[in-house]
């Protein structure tokens, strides 16, 4: 390598998001011919459900491939709008919804709007792996939350009010969050938004796995805090992963920052995609929907008791998401050598809880449950023949 | 506004992309039942050629509606060198494709892998208005290459080594360029890639107008410097701008930055647009793609005289892309007042200067030949009858 290509210092704090490489080292195996359960990977199995790829498809034949306006196609802001109006009964204006390129793009856009160098940033360790590194592409400084079973894998309003500084401009949370599946109780979570307001200091609420909830309550942080920056997704309870389509719900003040932002650095979200999400706001998709969500707590069902049962430690039942964060400390001392063992010896792909940040890395894994409960039922046989 | 949602100290230096606006107020003045002739857009008006969009439906009936891994379908990948090998006689080797969101997000990955604070880049003014900010997000200093029409709009080796100075990192060249359609000559190309390996300076080709050459010989920077960055884009030779999809050519060095950015910042491109894009290198679609060019060169040969006639001043013959950059010194003091003149009084909509980079911007406007020759001539009409 020559200093011609010298890559710039932040790429030393970038690490790469390790569920990939799991994923492709899997995917060479799979290829050379080995049965894989897959666990690793965080997206839905199914494939996109038919009313919305029928809606693709009728866009694409209707010659809707051009660009849209940057914040999206008006009829989707609407549609965005009226299901928190409907799901959630909270008001929120069309002109609020920003549709982007993923949540990947929601979360840049609202941290390059109101983060700048020296900007810290507090986030929950363990959380998903990319949203250090959105905040330290901004300037930010991430600050890591840590949580544990105690708290239910979600930070209390004390421990945030302990962590803010005068350089605090955000906290992001997550519900259900990725790796636990924890979601925040909403008393809490309404104690940390007020605590937030007071402080001038911005709520960022990841919620893409909004409808991917088994038992508590879904409870937007807007009904909370109107004036919280909501980042959802199309991916996941929608099933759009591939397509690249989310959303942001932001308030007033950010408005024109985010959008001269999205017009920048994504001129637009992908078109067909937009044309085929309007689709996922009717009641025949919805029901179809929940069909799914339903499938994913049987899978949970199944396979949170079982990886108990051999002596993986789950002391909080995963309300949400479809990861349960299992520690592994009985097994191994570090986690990602069992993860690399599991795959080669059991044919068992999961992800090392070093994605999730340091403080619990080395003792847990995440299992995705997004295959069948049959493959999940023969992922449970062959760790038994391992670990036993 | 409260400082809660006080805007990064960033945004303050990134403007607005002024054709978006121009775009938006085009859109209104149409939805209100005036009628206008869109010449402000960059993007062909022709949709998606219908072998692509096959290509895309059946991946959607096929349920390929997952992520793809973060640097793209290996089939895409292997299909783009393969272009570079049959279309420019170059080796290049799929492992160095990066399949990205649009051109935007090949530009991001170049330049957030390679850029931090303080380092220079040098670019063009006139020049894509977006680089400038993509520049300055990364941290960057953004130097301008003031270009004017004595050296056909582009700049030479001699006024690039004048400007290194030892903080330039890279340079950016866009050939075609836009706003100017200018297509750079070959040997001074090849003048200032030696110019700039010498001085262990990255070269950065945005060659996402490439296919759209009307006279000149379509020559890829990694013809003479087989280490060159390269951006390219699905969006305007091949047609695809809705779909958010491009490509960048990265030097092995880079690569596992790269890979790095792709997996955190965009997880992976649109899956059906990959799919899609295969379809996109097959000889019928080459041809019928290579029809919309010859259809676009009409469109030049008939407003560029008309452009002329008027009074414009436009003394370089452009070359590629689909836009004349067209001084109006005569009709105007300043091109964004009459940018507005034109789109009110003659329903005339195009692109004041002042997206490209102050050192032109005042004195000149683009003129996108987006839409067919029919509309072309009544747009000559009107603003003959305005400006007469």
């Amino acid at each position: 390598m020559t200093d011609r290509f010298r890559p710039a210092a932040r790429m030393a704090g970038i690490a790469p998001f390790h569920v990939m490489e799991v994923m492709g080292r899997a995917q060479a195996a799979a290829a050379a011919g080995r049965d894989i359960v897959h666990m690793e990977v965080g997206e839905p199995d199914f494939a996109t459900a038919e009313p919305i790829v029928e809606a693709g498809i009728r866009a694409l034949r209707e010659g809707h491939t051009h660009y849209t306006l940057a914040l999206g196609l008006p009829a989707l802001r609407e549609a965005i709008a009226d299901f928190y109006r409907r799901r959630h009964g909270v008001a929120v204006e069309p002109r609020q919804v920003v549709v982007t390129v993923g949540a990947s793009g929601a979360l840049q856009l609202a941290l390059w709007a109101l983060i700048g160098p020296g900007d810290e940033v507090l986030l929950t360790d363990p959380g998903y792996p990319c949203n250090r590194h959105f905040v330290r592409l901004a300037g930010g400084v991430p600050v890591e939350l840590p949580v544990s079973p105690d708290t239910g894998w979600q930070p209390t309003a004390a421990q945030i009010e302990a962590a803010l500084t005068p350089r605090t401009r955000a906290v992001l949370l997550a519900s259900p969050a990725n790796p636990t599946g924890a979601v925040i109780d909403r008393e809490e979570l309404a104690r940390i938004a007020a605590l937030l307001r007071e402080r001038r200091v911005a709520l960022i609420a990841d919620e893409i796995y909004h409808g991917l909830i088994y038992e508590a309550d879904t409870c937007t942080a807007l009904a909370c805090d109107a004036d919280a920056i909501v980042v959802n997704s199309f991916s996941k309870y929608f099933g759009m992963t591939g397509w690249r389509l989310g959303w942001a719900v932001v308030p007033e003040a950010l408005l024109r920052p985010v959008e001269k932002l999205a017009q920048n650095l994504f001129i637009a979200p992908p078109t067909p995609a937009q044309h085929a999400a309007l689709a996922a706001f009717e009641p025949a998709t919805l029901a179809l929907l929940d069909q799914r969500r339903d499938e994913f707590r049987a899978r949970r069902d199944l396979l949170l008791p079982a990886l108990r049962g051999l002596g993986f430690d789950i002391p909080v039942t995963p309300q949400g998401a479809f990861y349960i964060y299992a520690g592994c400390g009985r097994f191994a001392d570090d986690s990602s050598a069992l993860c690399l063992r599991l795959l080669d010896e059991a044919g068992v792909a999961a992800t090392p809880g070093l994605d999730f940040g340091p403080h619990t890395a080395r003792t847990h894994l995440r299992f995705a449950y997004t295959t069948s409960r049959e493959r999940l039922g023969e992922a449970i046989d062959r760790l038994g023949r391992l670990l036993a």
